[in-house]
């Protein structure tokens, strides 16, 4: 099921998806219940495994193999002046990954991760969409594709992060849309934008919403219009990592606006993906909570490229441990609840 | 500085402590400032970074040796009946962390970490605060002592951590006497009581506050008369860190209850330390609070054995790789704000 050849394709996909193991994760939390611990006092770490082990299809989850793909885009909400940054950074940056030069190839090696990076026509920027839809049907189904095709073979977790100047602009035109607010809700300072290029986004992401209000009940059309390349590959990632069992760590307030469409069209269709880090952007601790997701680390990081998902993995990695390594009550001898 | 005989050397020691290297901080947020990121947007991991310098005095931190403290200790106050487990269970997880099976184990080889467990007179509990003093001066400074000499040599960061059945309602009792309040705004369930349990750890913390309430202005003889040996080695240690350049990393309730005193000495006492992990302990939040301190981490664990100081240590080992391995905005030719 990676051939996507239009929105229906798509929709046809998102309404069948996996649903996970449950008997996996049952098996991991009956396991973990006669570890040398008071029930339940690993608290997250417990949750991660049992979360793990569903989504792998095994009561023996593993991260021998974790990757990094970073997707990298450029929008035409940049003429809004809505960055502090100019357009020329996103493939400055990502040749700074290639040279392993960027905060995400320190952490992708202190955390045992693979990086891959997928530039997406950086010099064909989206359409500001202020103007017309961000992406053609054409060119949004063949971007989800190309993400769907990007999930690394045999990766037993997978996180997702990008670049791109101008993002959280479209991360919040996307966030308003799909859970509703305005511009003002939504905005945040980005890279660092001051007050004026503040109201600048507010003011470019109403401009958004009114111009496409019309075809925003389906967020499909939300993340074509509003949204760009790296949202869309991230979204066609996700999705192929439900069809291949391999679970998914978010990023920040953008990874985590590219994949909410998914949300908005199938309950549970974000359920084998976790938001690894809640990032100081004004906009993603609210988008957290329409999710009903809790982040795993809280650490006021801004910063996309992954980073806050691959600092996230070694709480993985270290959950795994206990659930492999840890003594049961029987073998270590240790009295039970008096 | 190691041989403290009484009290008021103790008071001595807390009066005139090292005050950290701040040149070595400011370097390091100099530094931080050119690397290609916008500035700030890695969030709390470029503060730690600065705070390790500060702390070792260096504006090149290293976390090449990680140690692990856990300090075990039991507690008259069981008698109170304020724990799920029986008191036989402190030994046998110390057994547990000398086989290996325990938590912290796990946590510490994914850590990189060394693990040094001091089992402190567990055959001889204090004495039931809702009685009389948890301890003499003699064997709470002689506790302190001995913490004061198990930093082990040559950290670069050390970790405190505890074992102690019971030793929750220990920690409600010091935090209760140290910050206001009663038993039952600072306890909680532990290992796991029930509202019947919870009850008489309320109790058991306002018998011993009732109990010593003319001496408890002082935080030394709140230490001594409420604490226990666990919490006297952990005061000692925390002061031995200070006075040999070792930033620590507090594990979560009980460790930080018990570093607590020196906070209410002196302003500035845990400057050189961070709680690695908000306990799902009921206290622990309130705590912090207190302390103005807020935790790396808030993962819902309440394990205690320094598991959640472990687990906090990746996070500044990738904190430092990025502080180490990023490119500067000049190195990777990208360009800066417009």
């Amino acid at each position: 099921m990676s051939r996507l050849s239009s929105l229906d394709d798509l929709r046809a996909l998102i309404a069948d998806l996996p649903k996970g193991d449950n008997a996996a994760s049952a098996a991991i939390d009956k396991k973990q219940f006669r570890l040398t611990k008071p029930q339940g006092s690993l608290g997250r770490l417990e949750g991660l495994v049992a979360w793990l082990g569903r989504w792998q299809g095994s009561a023996e989850p593993k991260l021998d193999r974790v990757d990094v793909v970073v997707f990298a885009g450029n929008h035409g909400i940049v003429a809004q002046d809505v960055s502090a940054y100019p357009a020329t950074v996103t493939a400055q940056m990502v040749a700074n990954f290639e040279r392993g030069g960027a905060a995400i190839n320190q952490l992708c090696k202190a955390s045992g991760a693979r990086l891959k990076v997928l530039a997406l026509k950086l010099d064909q920027p989206t359409t500001d969409f202020t103007v017309d839809p961000a992406m053609s049907e054409r060119e949004f189904v063949e971007t989800v594709s190309l993400g769907f095709a990007a999930l690394p073979q045999e990766a037993d977790l997978v996180c997702f992060g990008e670049m791109g100047i101008g993002n959280t602009t479209v991360a919040s035109a996307l966030a308003a849309a799909l859970f509703g607010g305005d511009g003002a809700r939504w905005a945040g300072r980005g890279t660092g934008v001051d007050d004026a290029g503040l109201m600048r986004k507010s003011a470019a992401i109403d401009a958004g919403l009114k111009r496409h209000h019309y075809a925003l009940s389906d967020p499909l059309q939300t993340a074509r219009r509003l949204g760009g390349r790296e949202f869309a590959a991230i979204l066609g990632a996700v999705l192929a990592a439900r069809q291949h069992n391999v679970p998914v760590l978010l990023d920040g307030f953008a990874a985590t606006a590219a994949a909410a469409p998914l949300a908005r069209l199938a309950a549970d269709a974000l359920d084998h993906t976790k938001i690894a880090h809640c990032s100081a952007e004004a906009g993603h601790r609210g988008l957290c909570q329409q999710l009903g997701k809790r982040p795993i680390l809280d650490l006021d990081m801004r910063l996309g490229e992954a980073t806050g998902a691959a600092l996230a993995v070694p709480v993985l990695r270290a959950a795994l441990a206990c659930y492999y390594g840890m003594a049961t009550f029987e073998e270590a001898n240790v009295d039970e609840r008096s």
